[in-house]
């Protein structure tokens, strides 16, 4: 609850405009348009049921079923209070004294590694190589760096890392003794994400942990889970020890088992944005923007007037995420999340109305 | 998510006989019997509505909600996903080389300072003295020591340190430089807690950390909501920068704001608490056990027959807590909540089962 760096602060613009925060049209948040699946909600309504006790604190049911579902075996689970408190408990746990970030990324992987002051370097993503992460980050890896952290697809550029070049850079890791965490946390959008997840080298590579986030494809942010996968039993035990017990409310664990049974969702879900989309890129470069070509459910543009288009947006009370606080972006920078088409024509007829 | 020494492990007990977790008896947790007040219930239902979008990140109105009700500035209030994340985040943001801490007390204090290896030492509890905290506790408080813990009332011997001895341990320890948490997480069982909780000491103390926890008094533990109050705004910020943002649920923010405002709810839990309490401490003593005089919600007692109370009750599909892994006590001593009538006639009759 640190800052709102991070965007989905509709909070501040519904009290600025004193509105309601239902009035606000948030494309600053990544979350799957189609909103919350029936089965959810649910398990959501049922959950109330076993509130007045304490939850499995081993959470055995949902670590057998997040198993299952990733197979591999429920020791290598570690279900967490959204995806980003994997991040900051595998970083308690290896309390790294150097770390290889990338940048830009998601903020989280350095705000987590300042609580031990780790020493922390970055590889900048080239915007002339469409922010794409390439071969010359394996020259990075070394005895030296405890800890690197990779966004696949990348946020907030939507850009995909290959499977190939992910695999070397694990490689290598082990060689040097480096952990790697990997962040999938957006990558249930994609259609072949067999293809590009790395959950199949877990088994193969102890210093790789994968982290995986159900806020985003379930639509579910205000529910808060998360899991890490790693076959490391030992740092997954020290990850359930460095926190406190208890850490997932019997909302989250209910709708974890309902989510992990909605396959048809997701396709629909990939279908709808992957239409949506493509209109928005389309609109976008028709408004002159430089786009970024996004496989995802966000899009990173850059607008070369010099103009405040948050700002001009949140006026008409929508919020986009401006990304001049992300570490190799600047003012110039916006990321929009891909919503419902009646949410985006509205965005892209108030683009039209402020550009004009 | 680490142990079950906790207690409140109702999922190996209900998996070991094969039958449903709502048919033990769990007296291994301390939660009102009242059960969840029908206000929170509703917010619960209500909050789906909000699940698809983001909490507040800087939970405005419940930080507002929470500091109007203890008479203290929104900013001095951390929310955290029950009291022990307020314990784990103020380890994390103090880095206390040197802990003070009682034995017997509550086992997270130990466990969050293991976590950068703090030195701990202890002031063990003397059961000749009914486990009461005493004035020598301030011989041990000195320069080095960064951090000292106090459960008021103390979990788990149920006895109350007065608010005198609390603020001469607090103004030694200023003097000293350490830093002073007070864990109020039962105080609210207490029918005159505003002449003990030392809520009115913040202001003049900034060493000074009270815990409050939603938990037991509202029995809400799958809710996951307590918080911490701190007048060095400083150290506040800090503990919101020590861990994932979004650490709170949508549920759990709409239950708080209901919650705050069930006096009624807790002055009923009190007195029908106290009448039950009477009878338990009766009977246990009338079944030959030496019972700890109590003024909460839970019973500390000793068995000095060579036998496993523990397995003998879960036997009959009854959970109490086993104190053998508490430091300064031994398997002879026995926890157990003050429950519903029904349920604590059915332990003492079983007990009488047993004994006889």
């Amino acid at each position: 609850m640190t800052n709102y760096e991070h965007g989905a602060d509709i909070y501040s613009t519904a009290k600025k405009f004193n509105i309601d925060e239902d009035k606000i049209l948030d494309f600053s948040s990544n979350i799957n348009p189609l909103g919350i699946p029936k089965s959810i909600k649910k398990a959501y309504l049922k959950s109330l049921e076993v509130c007045h006790r304490y939850p499995d604190s081993k959470l055995r049911k949902l670590s057998q079923k997040i198993g299952d579902y990733e197979e591999v075996p429920k020791d290598w689970v570690f279900i967490s209070n959204g995806a980003s408190e994997g991040i900051y408990r595998t970083v308690l746990s290896l309390k790294p004294k150097k770390a290889l970030l990338t940048a830009p990324s998601f903020g989280e992987y350095e705000e987590s590694l300042e609580i031990l002051d780790t020493n922390i370097s970055y590889y900048y993503l080239k915007e002339d190589n469409n922010f794409d992460l390439n071969e010359d980050f394996l020259n990075l890896i070394n005895n030296d760096i405890d800890i690197l952290f990779i966004c696949n697809p990348n946020n907030p550029t939507g850009r995909i890392t290959k499977k190939g070049l992910i695999q070397s850079i694990i490689e290598k890791s082990y060689n040097c003794g480096t952990y790697v965490v990997i962040d999938e946390s957006f990558l249930d959008f994609l259609p072949n994400k067999t293809n590009l997840s790395v959950v199949d080298f877990i088994k193969s590579y102890p210093n790789l942990i994968v982290l995986k986030s159900f806020t985003k494809i379930y639509s579910i942010p205000g529910i808060r889970l998360g899991y890490c996968i790693c076959s490391n039993i030992d740092l997954i035990k020290s990850i359930k020890k460095n926190g406190p017990p208890w850490n997932i409310s019997a909302a989250a664990e209910a709708c974890g088992m309902a989510a992990l049974k909605e396959d048809r969702y997701i396709s629909k879900s990939i279908s709808y944005i992957k239409s949506q989309r493509k209109y928005l890129l389309k609109e976008l470069r028709n408004l002159g923007f430089k786009v970024y070509k996004s496989e995802v459910n966000y899009i990173l543009f850059r607008i070369d007037k010099n103009i405040d288009l948050k700002e001009l947006l949140e006026k008409n009370h929508i919020l986009i995420r401006s990304c001049s606080n992300y570490k190799g972006l600047n003012k110039a920078f916006y990321r929009i999340a891909v919503k419902s088409k009646k949410d985006n024509d509205i965005l892209i007829d108030t683009l039209k109305e402020i550009i004009k």
